[in-house]
């Protein structure tokens, strides 16, 4: 068992399922996204299945589809990340807690902060999801008339963690000396005051707040433009990755490890190259599982019967940002010109239609439902497609998503995950105390400060 | 006991003591600005106590003290009021979670979500600490130059608070029918978008989280400037008074309820008339507890003895908003310009140095420990001096200081309280189940949607 190859898995969660139809699932808690109590006991479940990370999305507006799509969804509201993940880190010992926040719309000395004190709070559990948000609609709840260009909201993210980290790194970390016979609280030679004067962002500093466990929480994200694999590349530790089947999960991979091997040298990533094993590839894997694989099939197909159309063509709109709702819905999808809206998902969707002759009907049930990678079958087979990932290098893990809460969580924990630890590639108990020791991720450097403890970048 | 005049107690915390001293003080945890599992001792204390509010002070600056003087202060760092409070929602039942926001250096849509989230994962204990932020370094970290003028803060946060509180009301408190069968999850008539186009922001909406179980969090507020006390009026419904004795407390409190009485009118209050007891009035008091007063007495003059003349000399200067570090310290205060620093904080020590005929050193050494009201003796004479200022129209109660942790809480919760519940005029159970019915406060209506359980506002 030791030596192999190990899994690591988060879970990426929303309250009620990342499955549009799921609140109507039998068994579901349509109220989940205002339930603690069922949020507590679903992370409570995930630490007892050994999960490296609860990871939770986040959205800065209402979605935007049209009104009576809008009102057949569970996804239009829920908790905001930091307070959830905050709230969650109090009734939890080990498992991580990634939340998202954007470089687009917030500000980096509020961030740095949040994340360190949340890191400070779950002793050394945070890692910070960075998305540059691509819904258009947020702009309009911050200030804007229109979002910022795609590849320039890119530019800001870079400049935003150069920033956050150098933040994070204001204190060194034995700054606090605390003795009480001379009244020193801490040595002021070991405070830097950051100066940031960039294109997007002027910032001085220092963080009001020590150095977090970690260093750093955890660097995670998920843009798979080119944009977001440079980004990615020079500054990620975990890729919440899109892969829609082994072979792209493997040119994904292949191109991930690749460019941190070798960065490209692009206006995003300016960066030196680093050891590939310091960036975990996790795809997101819908995961159904039954007693055979015929059930766990019919699992799905009942799931999906839940989701309405109009909520699927309004998804399906949302992901190509165009309306394609007035042609003919069993008709081919027509030429869809550029737009500012995410370019991966769209260039996603319209292969997938193109790979599997999908008519715009039934692509919009898809995409309504839940149109990425899933392991439907039972626990053997889940593990044996897993194995196969972690095998060929298509990922090093998996964010899993669960069909229908509680039922296909507690699933997964009780009947996937010991079949994953008996083949030796999943841990029987946590590795360390932090996120990171648990990634198998080192903990950085402070640029400004070198100790004892720890080497200069 | 039932009918009289009940006191609400709220605590203001810092997590080593708002004493700068504290942290000398023998049995004081110095590490307690990371170190969750002493707050959570702390918060659960004053929940046995039956607490109103936790009150969670913020900055968003390093306090611009000289480095001589901040490397002597245990107030340089401590965790991020929305994350420790939220962490410390999911280990409590009762008690208040109050947090300070700023109006100047954030945006309406995250406040408005954080604190929504926050209200409903801790089940409606959420208030909101309105400040404008005086700390002019605050500006250099969120990409400005220099602060906003005093008054334009001001007007900035009025229609702050009218947004955030427009966007908590953007869902009908009965919006969400999630009927399993029809697939409706909310009733679309029943969202509100509200399209706000202001001097100081313009913010689409909807928020993307159902409206707070309270309706609205508690709204606290504690400036007392002239635009500060405007502010208060219309919106406040807990002002953080800072009375420097039970004179000063008659005066401020008789203006606030006659404000909100029959407001003035200004730029800052525009709106109508409120029902004086929909705002509480709770001075800031330091609470020093001994088995005689001389015991009390000792023990404060060990806590003052352990600041550092330089801390002292810093926090005057920064209470002026002025250097002074350079005048005789053993004369009296030199004419002070007006500054674009809180003008009341100025005011009062000014005051305070004339009225006690104090040293520039003396002052130094007095703002540098605490040099607000103070309760120091036994808990009887403590508890006398509580309820003259109930009874006396002073305050509707307090928010207590503690001079040092654990100590000082625990004795005054082992102690102080149980005089006050002897007396009758602090309750032995909480009333209700959220902060605003523990504080007597009506469930605001929703301005935009008539229920059957609320009223048109």
């Amino acid at each position: 068992m030791s030596g192999s190859k190990q899994l690591k898995l988060g879970a990426f969660m929303r309250p009620v399922s990342i499955h549009t139809g799921a609140w109507r699932y039998p068994g579901a808690l349509p109220d989940a996204n205002f339930n603690f109590p069922a949020l507590k006991r679903f992370i409570q479940k995930l630490e007892q299945g050994k999960f490296d990370a609860f990871f939770m999305a986040d959205h800065l507006a209402v979605l935007n589809m049209p009104i009576n799509a809008l009102k057949r969804s569970h996804t239009v509201t829920s908790f905001e990340p930091f307070t959830l993940l905050s709230a969650l880190a109090s009734v939890t010992e080990h498992i991580g807690l990634v939340a998202t926040a954007s470089t687009t719309y917030d500000q980096p000395y509020h961030i740095a902060r949040r994340f360190a004190s949340l890191d400070h709070i779950s002793g050394g559990r945070a890692g910070w999801n960075i998305v540059t948000t691509a819904n258009p609609d947020a702009a309009l709840n911050f200030g804007l008339e229109e979002q910022i260009e795609h590849d320039e909201r890119y530019v800001r993210a870079r400049e935003f963690y150069e920033v956050v980290t150098g933040l994070w790194d204001s204190f060194a970390d034995d700054a606090f000396v605390r003795d009480v016979e001379s009244g020193i609280y801490f040595d002021p030679e070991k405070i830097h005051v950051l100066n940031h004067q960039g294109k997007h962002l002027s910032v001085r500093g220092p963080l009001n707040i020590a150095r977090p466990v970690q260093g750093w929480p955890v660097i995670v994200q998920a843009g798979a433009s080119e944009a977001g694999r440079q980004l990615a590349a020079a500054t990620a530790e975990v890729v919440f990755a899109s892969a829609g089947n082994l072979e792209m999960g493997k040119a994904f991979y292949a191109d991930i490890k690749g460019r941190v091997r070798s960065p490209s040298g692009g206006r995003f990533a300016p960066s030196l190259g680093r050891d590939p094993d310091s960036i975990k590839i996790l795809p997101g894997a819908l995961v159904v599982v039954g007693e055979t694989v015929a059930e766990a099939r019919a699992k799905r197909v009942h799931l999906d019967s839940l989701v309405h159309y109009e909520s699927g063509i309004a998804s399906l709109n949302s992901a190509l940002g165009y309306d394609v709702s007035h042609f003919d819905p069993d008709g081919y999808l027509p030429e869809i010109p550029p737009t500012n809206a995410g370019k991966t998902s769209r260039e996603r969707v319209i292969a997938m239609a193109q790979r599997e002759n999908l008519t715009i009907r039934q692509l919009a049930q898809r995409i309504g439902s839940y149109g990425g990678l899933a392991f439907v079958g039972t626990p053997q087979s889940i593990a044996d497609e897993m194995e196969q990932w972690l095998i060929e290098e298509g990922s090093d893990g998996f964010n899993i998503m669960f069909p229908f809460l509680p039922e296909g969580l507690n699933d997964f924990v009780d009947k996937v995950i010991p079949e994953l630890q008996r083949r030796g590639i999943f841990r029987q108990e946590y590795e360390g105390k932090t996120l990171r020791e648990n990634l198998g991720l080192t903990r950085p450097a402070n640029r400004f400060f070198q100790t004892a403890t720890t080497s200069v970048r």
